[in-house]
């Protein structure tokens, strides 16, 4: 097991979590059109999505992140809110019956189901257009200004990272796929965003530039092991546990961790990760104490 | 017939366009990753659509606007090509079968015929994420900066504006939609890109207030025409010289301004917005020649 390198027992993540969720849903609340707003159907769609229950994890990642660095989590909330609506637009299309074809996600009905694919596809459009006008409402700091956090943000959703994952691992479904390219998916799929997450909290915090790194670090690592247990809980875990479609890595014959390396190494990978990711933190001197735990949350879920 | 307010028998719009269209399909060229870039597939999907011979209009108005405020191309480049992005991959998602179901646009099969489904919906997500990539590299300007135009785009590309459009083009269809309803959807779904082209157009040339203004005006009772105009095209022209689906208003039970207002008041119409277009112009004081061609030109077009 990794060990936590600032051994702070007393930090009560699910008390974070709980604080950074409700900081994260009334800002959303706030930048989202409200679901009368004309036309009334699409901003429904919206908030369904974004109001589904989802765990905040992105967002939780950017708070932390500018709080490691000093800084306060209301000037971060505009940037933790626009990963969240890229997030959740790559959800709501990976959803559709033209990708993965799911109908549940996060225990509820997909957005497609509820609202059928055309709105579904402009539900994910909106969202994605959303992300970069909650962003831009940002305040901009001295070291990054507002078109180093567009490009920020336009770089890790683009057709180089999310959407490259997402490009592969469709194309990739029923292939074999080798352990090199399962990680290019992985670090394009997952990894990308959750580290765009944690250097935004950075930015709004106007860090240095070792600072910067050490987040880039922290985040790519947490990614990738992101990914590996979510690779591991869909063949462990059942649907109603997931709260989405257990096994479906497998039904869909896509190329998973455990389907290449086995699940014990699986597990050595992620938990190798989540060590290296700790590591990063040094720079912080003990200021990290909600990323460590985000770190190790993540690698001991069950969901 | 409108009167073209400065009577400049020498201007030749084709030629304008032609080297304006080649200025823009350079940049494009330079802005977009190439066709091999891994993963190849999403690359060579949004250079299809970007490079089937689209009109590029919105980039025009864009150019000539900037023009018009006494600015060169160069610097508009940027902008010109994220609305051309944004315009693009609003017709690969309306074209899928779960919007309006087209199978050509441009006289060329549209993009999830050549590349299906689940990849057409990635092209377009691409694109729009791309046109902030794009926009945000340009230099910014001491009254717009990159704040002013990541808005700008969001804002006419977003939930209010062009997407508001398409969905309540898609909820109107097959129902009864007054003349009023009508123009609420022409404002969105046209109109509001199309504004936005020439609006950051004249910002790219630091642009004065009243400029801003004067564009703005022009940019929305032009890209009004521009969908009256639409309409009747779809009624009174074939498939083969449209290069798309003709009446395809007709068979999908939309509303347009013939099948509400008949074709000769619709004629009326488009003819008093563009002569609206041209007042607006005025205080360009004979600067504005291309625009005033340019709208011209989309009210005269035969496709």
């Amino acid at each position: 097991m990794p060990l936590r390198p600032t051994s702070k027992k007393q930090f009560d993540l699910s008390a974070y979590l709980s604080t950074r969720s409700r900081a994260v849903d009334q800002a959303m609340n706030r930048f989202l059109p409200s679901a009368s707003t004309r036309p009334a159907t699409i901003h429904k769609a919206m908030r369904y999505s974004i109001f589904a229950g989802g765990k905040r994890m992105r967002p939780a990642l950017c708070l932390a992140a500018a709080e490691a660095c000093g800084g306060k989590i209301e000037p971060a909330l505009p940037l933790a809110c626009a990963v969240e609506c890229i997030h959740t637009y790559s959800l709501i299309h990976d959803d559709l019956p033209a990708m993965d074809n799911d109908d549940f996600r996060r225990g509820k009905p997909t957005s497609h189901k509820v609202f059928g694919e055309g709105m579904a596809i402009l539900a994910g459009d909106a969202l994605l257009t959303q992300a970069f006008e909650i962003a831009a409402l940002s305040k901009g700091w001295p070291r990054y200004n507002h078109q180093t956090i567009t490009l920020e943000i336009a770089k890790a959703a683009g057709s180089l990272q999310l959407i490259a994952g997402q490009v592969a691992d469709l194309e990739g479904e029923g292939k074999k796929v080798s352990a090199a390219q399962l990680k290019y998916i992985h670090e394009r799929k997952t990894s990308a965003l959750l580290c765009c997450s944690a250097r935004l909290g950075g930015m709004s915090a106007n860090c240095t530039a070792a600072q910067l790194k050490a987040l880039t670090d922290f985040g790519y690592n947490v990614g990738l092991a992101f990914q590996v247990i979510d690779d591991i809980l869909d063949i462990t875990q059942t649907t109603e546990q997931l709260g989405k479609t257990a096994g479906k890595d497998t039904a869909a014959q896509k190329a998973t961790y455990p389907s290449i390396v086995g699940l014990e190494k699986s597990r050595k990978i992620a938990t190798d990760l989540t060590n290296r990711a700790f590591a990063a933190l040094k720079i912080f001197k003990g200021k990290a104490v909600a990323l460590e735990a985000l770190a190790e949350y993540l690698l001991k879920r069950d969901k």
